[in-house]
């Protein structure tokens, strides 16, 4: 498959849903990948199949609060230093890159890269959505060690960490991003072929893919009937009635309030956030929570709206999509369920939790 | 000069008196270093003129809020960290440590660095003294890069910055500090034996051990008269009467206010902080400012006061030691002194302050 002006815009729609609010806005970044193929060519999508044993492959993201990335559009000359710097931490060279988590611009940064760098990208991501931490990975989950790690900023300076584990380096990284101005960009759990092929959500970029041509199929209805066949559920339609949030810590954090309209006046409804959306309670009931993929759609156009776009009195559709397996395991719901946010209340699927409202109103 | 058990408590002496209040306590610092030369012999100080133009100098100091070593006490293995990865990010093998700043326990560390990897240490520091910030040293005034620079704490992490000018290291490995816990320790501003000739402050290693011997022999008066023949001014005699220090921003910072007592009964005297003690002021006149080495002194014993440990009633004198030439000149002030800190006032050398302040009284 080839990452170019026809397949980047599916790819950018489908990462937006699956950034749960978070990830960063793919307005810009799906414009910087269009430039890049435009000019550079079209970016490979490699099958982990396809991928040498031992050929090294490069998870990146960016670190930091979305808010800052309305202001920070960063460098596309990124790529290269953290190619380049990895290459000489590890003494061999790069195979291919990969999206740390398919969500977001963060889907789409990697693309960038792979146009500058001339390396392709793996079908394959480390989340299946978008998660804030850097421990919140497939990786991490299966025993891939965190560093060594590069970061650079937009203007060139290096770091690279060493002998840390995913928890120290989200302390330490986070706060180094806060001294570079709120955003930096990095390579973390790099891995070989032979170990993505288990430690790692299988086929993302395609499945984002799929899902942006899925919701950009008019013939299929709104684009809440759209996301039916995906597992999507509508959790309320209504107006945002307030937006608190702060960048603090090197997040986005905050809540909004939505108030319900038409078939849901008279209810009001809380999204948690923590850069992405992670829980939403209504009279304090849980309505869907992480590991669970809560998104904002504008009711009129049925685009995303991420995090850092929410404003007061815009007219949103709240819906939520299951989880990758893998995240719905003891072990998974360890590392980003509920309580891993500090939340005091246990994981229920999404479908569970509608199926039950269903019950009880009837 | 080898630095061993019988004149490693000079050096000491010599290293709290220019610490200026900073560079940590050398209490711990000197227990660490005695220990370290009992176990594995005697540190080899060598002079610059004996250093082969091509060999590679450590710089080291530690960076954080010296309140905090007092409870983190570090871990002896990090000169063999630091080392390690100083030589891997060159490619070549060091040569010997050199102290960033001879003043309080950072004068110390490098001897048990130079003692645990069996290097020698140079005679020359980067200061004359102690300073707290990084872009704040000798190496810095004569153009030598401050990065690559090697970060580790007590646990063994590590972190190299590339590509960074001194300010900007400064702020980001000061934030990865704080995220460590407060403190750890670097080396910044490597450079090879020709440069340290003109970009070091020379002698500094054999100036402090001289200053040591001066002050214990008792022969020469109390610790007032001992320090007159180095240029050493009283500023006031009196008794802490309130101390206002917090750790912030990876720095200890707050001013502590000292009533004078028998010949300065009525005087109010404040000194601001820094980590280092930066300015003595009274009714709004200023007695001393750095790059001058002002450092407290109990009143009774003559033994340095660190500002991490100034408390409510310590009887304390106030001296000051003129600053090294390097510091008195237009680039030096630019760099270190008061306006560098954000007062509003010119430097003027301690020495010419007390003269004036003699021509008022009389």
């Amino acid at each position: 498959m080839l990452l170019d002006e026809t397949t980047l815009p599916y790819y950018a729609r489908g990462a937006a849903i699956l950034g749960a609010g978070g990830g960063g806005s793919t307005r810009s970044g799906l414009l910087a990948a269009l430039q890049a193929v435009q000019e550079l060519g079209p970016v490979e999508v490699v099958s982990l199949d396809d991928v040498p044993d031992d050929a090294l492959i490069l998870p990146t993201a960016g670190l930091g609060s979305p808010d800052i990335t309305l202001e920070k559009i960063g460098n596309p000359q990124q790529g290269v230093w953290l190619r380049d710097a990895m290459e000489r931490e590890l003494g061999r060279p790069a195979y291919a890159w990969m999206a740390a988590e398919v969500g977001g611009n963060n889907a789409l940064k990697p693309v960038v890269w792979a146009a500058h760098t001339g390396l392709p990208l793996v079908d394959a991501d480390g989340m299946g959505r978008a998660y804030p931490e850097v421990q919140m990975i497939s990786m991490h989950l299966h025993g891939v060690p965190a560093t060594p790690t590069v970061l650079v900023d937009e203007r060139g300076h290096h770091v690279v960490f060493r002998d840390m584990d995913a928890q120290w380096l989200e302390r330490t990284a986070r706060a180094l991003s806060v001294a570079f101005g709120g955003f930096s960009v990095t390579v973390d759990h790099s891995l070989d072929g032979a170990t993505a092929r288990t430690a790692t959500v299988r086929g993302s970029v395609s499945r984002a893919v799929r899902i942006g041509e899925i919701l950009s199929d008019t013939s299929l209805g709104d684009t809440v009937d759209r996301l039916a066949p995906l597992g999507g559920h509508v959790l309320v339609t209504g107006k945002i009635a307030e937006v608190n949030r702060r960048t603090v810590g090197g997040f986005a954090r905050g809540n909004v309030l939505v108030d319900g309209v038409a078939g849901d006046r008279d209810r009001l409804v809380r999204v948690e956030i923590q850069n992405e959306n992670l829980a939403v309670l209504e009279e304090g009931e849980v309505l869907a929570s992480v590991p669970d993929v809560i998104t904002a759609l504008d009711s009129q156009t049925g685009e995303v709206i991420f995090t850092e776009e929410l404003r007061y009195g815009q007219r949103v559709t709240l819906v939520a999509l299951p989880a990758p397996d893998m995240w719905r395991t003891e072990a998974g719901l360890a590392l980003v369920g509920p309580r891993a946010f500090d939340y005091d209340f246990d994981y229920i699927p999404v479908e569970e939790l509608v199926a039950r409202r269903k019950e009880s109103v009837s």
